[in-house]
């Protein structure tokens, strides 16, 4: 069975990428000793910056990307992952290579690459914000059982959580990691335009946004719920949707998430 | 000036409601040394509970409130709270009442009572979750200088974040604890849904929500985004809009809030 030191062994890592999953992912595995001997990106200042401090070599051109490493992480946006795939895989036909997109089936390496898979990170990476590896989730998938092996090991180096997950489970997983974390960032935000329009500091709301957060660690989302909603207190959602009277983009949202909030309730 | 001392002298505090919220106040003025002297609710059940923890009395008849308490903390739903108002005052003139709804004007109470106020904790209470008052936003606010004294002392023998907030203040800040924490939470229930329907257990999902609420502490919401509708990638939005075509109303939430943070970011 291979490990994650036959990643250390043969040839190091190409980091193809690097926007905020590639620089979090980068550090991660540098702090863990691995080698990361270059960085991709067409951007030079973004592949300057992260390859400085991975110690690594960088480069901007897909033809300048090296030959002999034994694993390329592709950590792109899925279109130019698509488009790249055929210049990243030339050439290459013994490197492992995978690609970090939960929304991306694994077989998009199918036809170029004859070993690959996928190591999918699941957090919201922010380059301003350095991300503590050891509790992210990390889904990994292969097209061989060494392949996946060797995946698997990687991960339990830099993570105490890790899944082997099929294309179609990874789908619906990044699907819901929207709501859970895109969608809900955005209420946060609505809820910072909400208060900045009366001069109130976002701070005070902090602590609410932690412990609904922290609540459903012990409770189901269902069962956590609290509010006008649940109650259906048709008189408080009158009242907030009198004063949303002037913003009508967040007086549709809070219908829309109020109705579903007491339809849910409903079939308990 | 009166301190928080002035109720414990004067015939305590007798707490009418036994929802989340009074439960989860009157455990912390307990504990505090604060004498909850009587609990009335409609709910016999409830009243008798909570009672028992607090060493109270309690009564499911309003005419049956104790007279002579300093202190009258009534934290029931928003109808019922004007309603029972008349009752609850009457025969009562020196006795200071609050209410504690995020939701209500202080002046629910003008014409009924001579001294009257607002204690609002600002949180998401469960009876399942026992809380810690610490931590927790309290806005104050009352009709005369010596009350609101008294409230803002009583305030900060149970939190360390005490404010003095204007019911318009107050009112936008309870809408805006929708968004925050209800909306939220009900983000959370969608990504239990869509995970539980494919076989995938919630906890997966617990470190992206953690670090999307912690996240905030540091990057204003807007700085934090990340996800396909900030990056506008629209291959990634229609594959996730086709994965919900069997459910509507999450598919058109999902729109929405794309539509929403694409519109954010662009005006950034």
């Amino acid at each position: 069975m291979m490990t994650s030191d036959g990643i250390r062994d043969k040839g190091g890592i190409v980091l193809i990428g690097a926007g905020n999953l590639a620089v979090n992912l980068g550090l991660a595995l540098h702090r863990k000793g691995y080698s990361v001997r270059q960085v991709y990106s067409r951007t030079e200042e973004a592949a300057r910056t992260l390859a400085e401090r991975l110690s690594a070599d960088h480069t901007t051109s897909p033809e300048q990307i090296c030959d002999d490493a034994g694993l390329y992480i592709v950590a792109l946006k899925d279109s130019v992952l698509t488009e790249l795939i055929p210049q990243i895989t030339a050439g290459r036909p013994d490197a492992l290579f995978v690609h970090t997109a939960g929304s991306m089936p694994m077989d998009v390496w199918a036809g170029h690459a004859r070993r690959y898979g996928v190591f999918y990170p699941m957090q919201t990476f922010s380059k301003a914000r350095p991300t503590d590896f050891g509790g992210i989730p990390v889904f990994v998938e292969a097209n061989g059982a060494d392949d996946l092996s060797l995946l698997r090991s990687l991960a339990q180096d830099l993570s105490g959580r890790v899944y082997v997950f099929s294309s179609e489970q990874r789908r619906l997983l990044h699907l819901a990691g929207v709501f859970a974390c895109n969608f809900t960032n955005h209420l946060y935000a609505i809820t910072e335009e909400l208060l900045a329009a009366h001069g109130i500091p976002f701070e005070v709301m902090l602590p609410l946004i932690d412990e609904t957060a922290a609540k459903v660690h012990g409770l189901s989302p269902r069962e956590a719920q609290t509010g006008p909603a649940v109650r259906y207190d048709l008189n408080v959602i009158g009242k907030h949707l009198d004063l949303l009277a002037d913003r009508p983009e967040m007086q549709q949202l809070y219908r829309l998430l109020s109705e579903s909030i007491h339809r849910i309730s409903e079939n308990n």
